[in-house]
């Protein structure tokens, strides 16, 4: 029997076979119920594609927020991204439902860009190389549909002097047992990125001090970031803030054998500067559920349940849901081969790309009027 | 047999008898031996009263900063102040020796307010007092007679967008281990005060940054902060900066039995906002070296060399050779009563005092001069 690889997820780093089911026992998560879907659609009509297909699947105190929402006490978003590299598919997945709740709950959106952290992790980046991919990263995210006054992005080597007092009375709370215990930090971490949850906390109390009252924040963020949200609720309160709620994503698959879309293995991610030859090579060259050959395809159907292509139609690329479980009925009856899926796909994602493309260089017209200051 | 009391040397506490000579044995610094204070004498003309009385007696590579110097390569100074409460005069000690400095070596002064720091290891201190302690001192130290163009004052907390870069350059190259066991952190340590390190280590390099080309540090300070610089030298060359250089000064003794000079026990401090009242309060109940009785005196003598009275007049307030020697034998030799030793130094500390508050209200007006921006 072939050993089942570890499953691992931290902030840093994510592999092996991904249980969501065990990762909200494990960290003490919610499940995202049919209740609270309910609740969700009595304030956003339809749900999003999404929340109807499970993308994202956990929270915390997600009710909560709601509660003081049909209060009438409005609540602001925080998401983020660590500036590593160019930004692929996977990393719009979560922005483009938090601009989904951005327009749904009339939210201000608090964007973090940890160019400091991914400094001080990577040996290879240096201040420059992460000022540039918050640069870049940045147009990616108002290409997503953003508009100024209503998210402000945050670079925190530029913006520290913004961060700076929020992040010593978090951090004077924190001891290094507790880093230790919730980071796996170790002797040989480096200082800076030990103090770094301070400045990661940092956004869920800024709208709080700049209103001079509480206000609620709703984080909308793959799972692998919770454990910041974990040490930043335990201080909440000594802080008199309240704490964030989250809502956790799961991980859109690479195009390869099992695994999140990783920048580090880029045949197996589409980036969203990617040529339309470069997505149908890549498109072409997926892990899919089809058999070896069309004769047995035709005869045995394939396995949509761990096929990447069907994954990007189901997390991504086909909205409708009569469409999407026609698809999965057609394969696994055999009535569809994967090259038919792979060229859809790849005429679906360049379509997608033209767009986002187009608003990416207008993106660096407006950049100014989403920076702090 | 009494228990000697241990001694304790580090940036947060200082306590027990110090011996300064096991301290340059166990910090692994060099001695301002005669060969130095000769060349030093090269370019000062006479020695400092600090110098010539071993206040400063211990350094860092001072003999190279003079090479640096005899070389025509000019070289800033670099000290700072933790802003936890009001100044005293063994605050004023260094600032006055580097104030000489500067104006010996035309060196411009960078001098750090670690008000972060402060917050971070008093638990009763909040921002607004660390900010309020680093306005107040600041008055004092421009009352030292720096002039604009010549000193800049960082406030950590308010400059952070000048500090942050570099900072995070440094914290990347210092790991758990190494701060433990510099600084002797503990897993109880809040994650602030295990980063701050490296916000210390940024003046030291900020010269260089400025000017596009390493400029040689020095840094006057006391002994007890050397555990800073000993990370920074140790971390220097992997940024490409020169190590900073350093001269150690002792601790001004309290008006109390042993011990330095401590805000936390304010009748054995002259803070310098006292009054003429207090200030002859504070000295008539200082500790002496003098006998019970007067007649006692007359007859066996003091002795100067555990005088805290005699100590004033030594490091400070006596700055002619010939009358501080003089000012020994008489007392040696019962020919001076403490009665008079106070009388006189509440009157040289009140002369002193009543240009420096006068001065300390002027730099109200030109504070502004001396900051960041």
């Amino acid at each position: 029997m072939v050993k089942k690889e570890e499953m691992v997820v931290t902030p840093w780093k994510v592999s092996g076979r991904i249980d969501y089911e065990k990762l909200i026992k494990q960290f003490g998560t919610q499940p995202i119920d049919e209740e609270l879907l309910e609740r969700i659609r009595g304030h956003t009509g339809r749900l999003h594609l999404q929340l109807r297909r499970g993308l994202f699947f956990s929270h915390r105190d997600l009710d909560w927020i709601l509660d003081k929402y049909e209060a009438g006490e409005k609540f602001v978003l925080y998401t983020g991204r660590g500036p590593s590299g160019p930004v692929h598919l996977g990393h719009l997945v979560p922005w483009i439902f938090t601009k989904h709740l951005q327009d749904a709950f009339d939210a201000k959106l608090y964007f973090q860009m940890t160019d400091d952290e991914k400094f001080l992790v990577n040996p290879e980046l240096t201040l420059e190389d992460t000022a540039r991919f918050t640069y870049e990263n940045a147009l990616d995210l108002i290409a997503c549909g953003f508009e100024p006054g209503k998210m402000v992005i945050i670079r925190d080597v530029k913006d520290i002097g913004h961060l700076y007092r929020i992040a010593l009375r978090v951090a004077k709370h924190v001891n290094y047992s507790t880093v230790k215990a919730i980071f796996g930090f170790e002797d040989s971490s480096n200082i800076g990125i030990i103090f770094f949850p301070a400045i990661q906390a940092v956004p869920c109390f800024i709208a709080s001090e700049e209103e001079g009252h509480n206000v609620p924040v709703l984080i909308p963020a793959a799972i692998d970031q919770d454990p910041y949200w974990r040490m930043t609720r335990d201080i909440a309160s000594k802080l008199g803030y309240y704490k964030p709620a989250q809502m956790h994503c799961k991980f859109l698959p690479g195009l390869g054998k099992g695994g999140k879309m990783s920048a580090s293995m880029p045949e197996t991610c589409i980036f969203t500067t990617d040529t339309p030859e470069e997505v149908e090579q890549k498109v072409w060259n997926a892990f899919t559920g089809g058999r070896p050959t069309v004769k047995e395809q035709r005869e045995l159907g394939g396995d949509p349940s761990i096929c990447t292509v069907y994954a990007y139609f189901y997390y991504l690329f086909e909205e409708d849901d009569e469409e999407i479980a026609e698809l999965e009925r057609r394969c696994r009856t055999g009535g569809v081969l994967c090259g038919d899926c792979k060229k859809r796909l790849t005429e679906r994602i360049n379509r997608f790309l033209k767009v986002h493309q187009r608003r990416r260089e207008e993106a660096k017209d407006i950049l100014d009027k989403f920076l702090m200051e």
